[in-house]
């Protein structure tokens, strides 16, 4: 693929991928939605498959391989969700999967990695590590790296969550998603723009991490320097496949503070009942911050997923 | 109604409540599956209106009565789901509930009772104290009294979680639920029998608030002396109509330790991403115990609730 994902790929896609996903839930609740003053509808990412929208992506990139180019097997270098989405996607492929790993990454994700199968390889928590050690393990083991954000048939994958959202949701005038890489932000403004085109997209980004609201404003790529926010699936910076998408399709991009995606975070669980990680939480937390510009608005939220150390939350950790 | 409810009763409580409630979804985990070596399907009732079953009970009651009758409102005492279910159900009628509650409840339930406008009255943490003031309350105000559990219109409402179950779950081995008063337990076993009486009905008790296992195994209704669990929804005793309906229905009650309800729950957070209360987890804390028991059978869980503070969470602050 050369060009950004189109309403075709969109669609082959979302049905290369249909037998091993699930097509997760939209929920709502009326009392947050009367505490908020809008109408919002949760898309369920966090109850996908290995409990994050990555699932996605990693199906679509690895189910369009073709059987020989596979033997290899595929790796990447992720801390997170990505890394046990492709751990289970090669599973599903019946190939190996190798996954750099930083030596903090949290133990939940170290163990989704292993329950699908994945053979780690540990670096050093920075992105040269990272990407030395993944480069060893290539020549080592002739695997095909699937970049976790930076390949379009990953935002193709990602783009379905939206295209679902809006197939269950009619008439929304503002979708949400949060932003690291953009992978997902990028999937949900082309899914957007072919199937619902009046429906305004907004990011939302924790201020600690704002590669992606400056690069958007300033108008030039603008990689994080030392990003620190709670919401660890938004470390990241964009891609040079994200950017020129985002820059095209997404109309605006919402900073938010810590205090919010931790309050944003507790208000989900307590009401919806359900676990989302901080990332997930950072569009609520934009329209907590700004409730006066989403009032008596229309809104769909990717809730992008679920994976949370029980054992460090938050409300107990910080002073939040 | 003078006989506990058959068939037709519970068809017709499941009509009456339909608009007011949702159809909660019914979710399984693979590898939660794989790890217990069952087919466990889950019925949310945590994602319940209010929160819990007890919306179903509450609603099929308060739907029941007369407008003429219900002019003066309802009334309980309830530390729990009840008073919040009750709360909303009265609300949903245009008429006022009068709960009464210990001073000691959890700051989380006494918030849902009066976020559904339910009307306070707080009392000592012990039986007595409930019963007198709930007494004064109701010569105050002229209130009709809902027991939480020990009233047929309730048993037949909390039946309807069970039927919906065994719609959407075909040929399960095995339907479960906690046992507290025995409403849940009651409704379940009556459902079971009306619509899969091949299935096997066994009911969690923790072994620390165990009158249910003692009334069932002993032939005698023997009230709870100083329960103590930290599934507080089931500290209350059976009543003297859900006794009888236990006896005849069910057929198996196993306890359990309070390490494996919390390890349960933690279990059920971490692979379903859901929020559970401690009641919820006491049937899997069952089969934890008994996994040998459970082996390769389908079964059938009903989650009663998720009304946790979120700020006291058991593997913080115990041991276990």
């Amino acid at each position: 693929m050369t060009q950004p994902p189109d309403y075709n790929i969109i669609e082959k896609a979302a049905a290369r991928i249909r037998p091993y996903i699930h097509r997760t839930p939209v929920m709502a609740s009326h009392n947050l939605n009367k505490m908020v003053g809008a109408e919002i509808y949760f898309k369920c990412e966090n109850l996908q498959k290995a409990g994050a929208f990555k699932t996605r992506g990693a199906c679509n990139a690895v189910f369009l391989i073709e059987d020989t180019d596979l033997e290899k097997g595929v790796c990447t270098h992720s801390s997170g969700n990505h890394a046990a989405a492709l751990a289970r996607a090669a599973a599903l492929r019946n190939t190996k999967a190798y996954i750099v790993m930083p030596d903090n990454s949290s133990k939940v994700k170290i163990a989704a990695v292993k329950q699908y199968g994945g053979e780690i390889t540990f670096c050093s928590p920075n992105l040269k590590s990272r990407e030395d050690t993944l480069k060893k393990v290539i020549e080592k083991t002739g695997a095909l790296e699937i970049h976790p954000y930076n390949d379009y048939r990953i935002i193709a994958g990602q783009a379905t969550a939206a295209k679902e959202l809006i197939e269950d949701v009619e008439n929304m005038d503002i979708i949400m998603a949060p932003v690291g890489g953009g992978g997902l932000l990028s999937g949900t403004a082309l899914s957007a723009f072919y199937y619902s085109p009046k429906t305004k997209v907004i990011a939302a980004e924790p201020a600690g991490a704002d590669d992606a609201y400056r690069s958007f404003y300033e108008g030039k790529f603008i990689p994080s320097k030392n990003p620190d926010t709670i919401a660890d699936g938004l470390l990241t910076s964009l891609g040079t496949l994200t950017y020129p998408i985002i820059t095209k399709y997404v109309d605006e991009i919402i900073r938010v503070k810590e205090e919010s995606i931790v309050r944003a975070m507790k208000l989900i669980w307590e009401r919806m009942k359900i676990i989302i990680e901080p990332s997930s939480a950072v569009p609520l937390a934009a329209i907590l911050e700004n409730q006066s510009n989403f009032k008596n608005k229309r809104i769909g939220i990717i809730l992008s997923g679920g994976n949370v150390d029980l054992d460090k939350l938050p409300w107990f950790t910080t002073k939040y």
